[in-house]
């Protein structure tokens, strides 16, 4: 066993995200990034299987997230409220993670591999959420319809939050998105 | 100049669906594909770049119906109408090609790396609706919603068309999962 490195994990992270905004993700190697955060590759490869998985281990606590609180909504609740309940979740999670996110995306849209890797984890995430609606006994198209609106709401509100100059929460930015769905799918918003 | 090859195009499409739904679309090569058609490999290159454009070479025409569909609808068309508008021509050009689609749908659904680049064109293609409703004047976020929704309705509808033993067609289902996702997004549906 290595000897205790305390927050590893993040300290690789974070060193991860500088070399691959700094000299590109394709040109960096794990020995770089090991060596950036004072630590060896061994222990690298006991926290992430390669570099690409730096950017996306936390895909599985988000889908976790998204798919727990929507199955912990009340039976009552109609889908598209326990989905808001599930975006809610999301949003208070990454809040305090701005400068990350950040980082992480700026390295993403650099990249056409990231950027499919991207939307795999999206798809992923639409499947597993349709299902968690069956599971509350929402019918079909309806379970998957309102998870791709789900997604969809989230993915819009993400990018806003990423470009955005001004301090809007992305709490705040969800809700906002998932009100001018309804108001679009209801025809109220005219050219 | 090769001699004349009547519906070139068409017999090697068909023979590679066929090849691909048979042994699977990585044991199949192009030569195998010619030999199908009962043409050459250099014909095949005439028409397609590999055998995988084969399968996505319609992208780029069910794009541009879409985009000119949606760009053609009354300027006071509410978005959510011009997107629906397309989403019927769409439905229309594919009504001919349920057997075709069917037979693509099940080798997309076998590979891994045939589902990212399908991921990837229904991206492309949200991102262009998206840039269409913001030339009639559509604001953000606004723009970016009614696309993903349209491309949404459009994604579950095509699967139910695909999967549907009855003989439902596309334009009809598109029309129910517009509905239904209207019907959702008011909170109309209930588990």
């Amino acid at each position: 066993m290595g000897r205790w490195e305390p927050n590893a994990r993040g300290r690789l992270e974070q060193a991860a995200l500088e070399l691959y905004g700094e000299r590109g993700y394709e040109q960096t190697t794990v020995a770089e990034i090991a060596k950036r955060a004072g630590l060896t590759e061994r222990t690298f490869f006991r926290h992430f299987a390669d570099k690409r998985e730096v950017l996306f281990a936390g895909a599985a606590s988000l889908q976790e997230l998204f798919v727990s609180t929507a199955s912990g909504a009340p039976a009552s609740a109609a889908p598209i409220d326990a989905v808001a309940a599930a975006l809610e979740a999301v949003a208070a999670m990454f809040q305090e993670r701005r400068a990350h996110s950040r980082q992480r995306h700026a390295v993403i849209v650099a990249n056409a591999e990231l950027q499919e890797r991207e939307l795999i984890k999206l798809a992923s995430l639409s499947t597993a959420l349709a299902d968690t609606l069956r599971g509350r006994g929402v019918k079909e198209p309806a379970a998957s319809l309102t998870a791709e609106a789900g997604v969809a709401v989230f993915k819009v509100a993400f990018e806003r939050w990423i470009d955005a100059d001004d301090e809007r929460d992305l709490g705040h930015l969800v809700r906002d998105s998932l009100d001018e769905l309804k108001a679009v799918t209801a025809g109220h918003v005219r050219p």
